[in-house]
């Protein structure tokens, strides 16, 4: 009974301890890379011309999804893959290429996290363009998802 | 024994529950309340023409604080409270009025979350600026704190 006691106390707090330190800590190889994995097939769907698996692979299939680009807000996930759309796949535009660059991480729990970094677009006619992104991410039964989304474009210099 | 069996059980499963909703709930009255709270407070201190104030009550006092803005990244506090300086306390610029407006919260853990929304800067003799800012927040021992900041300006219609 008294072992029983003992087991439960450490388990109480092993379960505590656990809660408490993976919101604050800012090392966690595995969470990092899975989160990091995910802007990367990002990358990768994106630069090969295929926008549906860019936007099903990262962000969370939620009417909560959040978008926050050029002073404006897109909700859900139905909208942004239509702005998406509509931005890269009109006629006569081009996707160009994709790449994120000074990729870090932030460990808000053990299921949530920040990606954030720089962004670039290039284009074979017209001038590349970039900024900076700031991506909230879940970690869901399919895998981590952004939950919300803010790229800002770089003032032109 | 069986009892103390069942307690150790549930007492396991209701603390990892606590884990687990705590990082995909997005109501948390209290939390989201004391986030918000605090840039309220900033609001307040900027009106008053205190910049220190401003920064004090709102960014954690770190060399890991991030500042994204304008495709620049600004890392830890000095440097930030300096760019601050630099733009709104130069003579003859004026600090101007500050509001922040539809703001959401969003709960990443017990201890962490994102506050978001529009910002707006209106001055007596130049055009108003304004748009989009997230920040992700940690509560401290001093308080929540920002831990990273993007804020974007919209572009001019």
């Amino acid at each position: 009974m008294a072992r029983m006691r003992r087991l439960l106390a450490v388990l109480a707090f092993a379960s505590l301890a656990a809660c408490a330190t993976s919101a604050t800590t800012y090392r966690d190889r595995d969470q990092s890379d899975a989160m990091e994995a995910v802007i990367r097939e990002q990358e990768s769907a994106w630069n090969h011309g295929d926008l549906d698996r860019f936007v099903s692979v990262g962000y969370l299939r939620s009417p909560n999804l959040t978008f926050y680009s050029g002073g404006e807000v897109s909700r859900g996930y139905d909208p942004l893959l239509e702005r998406y759309r509509k931005r890269y796949q009109e006629i006569g535009r081009e996707m160009g290429h994709l790449s994120f660059t000074d990729v870090e991480t932030l460990i808000l729990s053990s299921s949530t996290g920040v990606v954030r970094g720089h962004w670039k677009l290039e284009f074979q006619k017209d001038p590349a363009i970039g900024g900076l992104f700031t991506l909230v991410m879940e970690r869901t039964p399919e895998g981590w998802r952004i939950v919300h989304d803010h790229t800002s474009v770089a003032a032109k210099t």
